[in-house]
């Protein structure tokens, strides 16, 4: 990362960690700043003046500290991307950082945040600095102003990443992605990083998910097909549009409505695209895991009919693979434009199935692979996600209309399952 | 468009309507130039002098004509995408453009090639621009000193995109997308265009496509599941690294093998594989179209269980989805994120399915979404595609092992058709 302080790196930073964390690349964020609160745990603005030869050395300190583990963890882990979070505001720390990992063999990717919007920037220093551990149980006031301060320290030394670095891989954020300069990009996977990070933005918004309604497979207990809502499931669609409302939709908002191609989920959201006439759009890439050869079976059918089957997807079963369909791992993959257009997205309500949902959920709340799988999202429930500067914020809302419970525990093949109370979402 | 002669601008245009018709967005160019050869074909150097006051009146009436008729296609046709392809080097000509596009209703998204590689620069006026029909009949070398001039006069009055255009929505590509400044994208369209255009280059390579060898489903004429290859199948599997030498393989060059996650095409790229070195990667995406519920069946069977569907199959093979299954339309949907990758990357072999194999063809030879599900794809044969300035360039090359044909025409469910001769591959 490089960029002056309040610019948003961290909050980049730890959204792209996010992101290949869920496509299941091992990446890990290595902050300078807490190297140095190792020494310095509430340093002043002073210690930051260029001119400041102990804490320029202090800081380089950090910064030697940081890229050492760095190394040391792609070496004994076996990791993909580190993000080395600080402002590395000068051409030289750049060179020093690359030379450090091309003799490695590590490349570089640069990511720069340029900002003079001053209402981003004062904004960033009140909702995020003045939280930092730097200024813990300070009067906020004088932290910012303390922030603002230790910002005008670094301007004095800091220099932009420009044409003399146009050897360097860079990617280079002006105003939050308003302009993006992209520079020597050459492989795959820099070139999705950099696609990513290019649709982020800060404007406040929301996400609505639901599941489809109560289906007639999901009164018998099937898995798959394409069903129709039952009588219980049209009832929730219909009590949809309130529920939205008493979520709390923003005053004016427009929401879009995505739905799969599958007829319980447009069923789900008729009413609710009549009342309010929001646009909608249907993804394939929305539709539910396609459970192959198991398609239109109970689970007490997959497991007589196939029981090595049934036993190897509840051993690992964000890896099991249907046959002849998907397994978690695969939807992932495929819902992988609908994560790039939800973050370039403003509010969207998204009506899906159990397994998609499971997927877009462990995105924001940075659910482990192993665990999303077997995560309770229950029938006739609208969940809210609100993206915060650090984690998503969760809100659940239940309808009054009674639906089965399609929640299965490890080792069953139960129908209608009771879900246990600690495995319940709190 | 924006940019000198010589940048590439008609042949990133010439890509951008290719990608736009096979994801079936209407689309089309508009080039100025062929709007001023219809008052003067044959113009020389001296007409491009911005002091020539009659060759500016004419390239302005030019321009005037090719946007008007441009706005009528976008109303009367209900385009999506027009392309203005012409130098648009003033910022006086863009302005002309965005503001008569937004009296429209129109967005503008401004593409900017700029390259200050002479070599490029030289290599596109000789190959492509001494064969444009303004030099016709003429001595290439002459020809191509003309034109060095014609490039000399619109660099007199050549105004880059900067910074006093930050409103517009644009990008710039400089030097083939080595450095890519992206500013003000808003909608999703024009993100994928972007990511579309930023993805793409111009060093010489080929693509290589098969189909897996036969397997034991194509011999019982079924279709999908996941079949290993055939005796015969196995054969064209050990024959395929010498099939491949002998399409030409540049020298030194290091292909990348991308197969399904079938086993039939990981069977028969194994020995490819094995005796070159050459990575593999297995994309799911590359996986044959789900035929759903006909899953297993050969045509006969789905003819008679689902005799409804068979027909409605063939009435519009593109758009029909089978039940619980994909259409062509939902794997070309799918096949994007291949494309973006394939047009980034260098020397591909693709080991493949039918359906599949149809569909990145047609992004390729720009085959009508009408045409592409019926296309003759035979077994055992290696199509070599060479990207070449204006289209694609292909080679078959037939592995001398016998295979069933699984060719299928319209309103037949015969087990192993013959093609007929006209509609066989010349």
């Amino acid at each position: 990362m490089v960029g002056l302080p309040a610019r948003g790196k961290s909050l980049i930073a730890g959204k792209a960690l996010r992101y290949l964390a869920w496509v299941g690349i091992p990446a890990q964020i290595f902050n300078v700043g807490s190297y140095r609160r190792q020494g310095n745990p509430h340093p002043q603005a002073a210690f930051f003046d260029p001119s400041n030869k102990e804490g320029e050395r202090l800081r380089r300190a950090a910064a030697e500290a940081a890229i050492s583990d760095m190394l040391r963890w792609f070496k004994q882990s076996n990791g993909t991307v580190a993000i080395l979070d600080a402002t590395n505001s000068t051409k030289a720390r750049r060179r020093w950082i690359h030379e450090s990992c091309a003799a490695a063999g590590i490349e570089t990717l640069f990511v720069e945040s340029c900002c003079d919007d001053e209402d981003i920037i004062m904004n960033n220093i009140l909702e995020v600095k003045t939280t930092s551990p730097d200024y813990v149980g300070q009067d906020p006031e004088v932290a910012a102003l303390d922030f603002r301060n230790r910002i005008r320290n670094y301007e004095k030394a800091y220099e932009t990443i420009d044409e003399a670095e146009k050897h360097y891989t860079y990617v280079k954020l002006i105003n939050v992605g308003s302009t993006v300069i992209i520079n020597q990009i050459k492989d795959y996977l820099s070139s999705r990083l950099v696609y990513y990070i290019q649709n982020l933005h800060i404007r406040p918004r929301s996400i609505w998910l639901s599941r489809h309604g109560e289906s007639e497979y999901n009164l018998e207990g099937k898995i798959g097909g394409d069903a129709s809502i039952s009588e219980r499931g049209e009832a929730y669609a219909r009590a949809l549009p309130e529920l939205l409302r008493k979520s709390g939709v923003p005053p004016g908002a427009k929401l879009t409505i995505w739905t799969s191609t599958l007829k319980r989920t447009i069923q789900t959201a008729r009413h609710l695209i009549a009342e309010t006439g929001y646009d909608k759009l249907e993804w394939k890439a929305l539709d539910e895991l396609d459970s192959g050869v198991c398609d239109g079976l109970t689970y007490e059918q997959i497991a007589e009919t196939y029981p090595e089957d049934f036993a190897a997807r509840d051993e690992d079963k964000y890896n099991y693979r249907y046959r002849g369909g998907e397994s978690y791992r695969d939807v992932v993959i495929r819902l992988e434009p609908i994560i790039m257009e939800l973050e370039r997205s403003e509010n969207v309500m998204i009506v899906t199935h159990q397994a998609v949902l499971r997927c877009i959920y462990a995105y924001f709340l940075n659910t482990s692979q192993e665990q999303s799988p077997w995560m309770e999202v229950p029938l006739h429930t609208l969940i809210k996600l609100t993206p915060r500067a650090y984690g998503t914020e969760e809100q659940r809302f239940k309808a009054d209309i009674p639906a089965v419970s399609t929640w299965r525990g490890k080792g069953t093949s139960a129908k209608h399952q009771e879900v246990p109370e600690e495995m319940k979402h709190k």
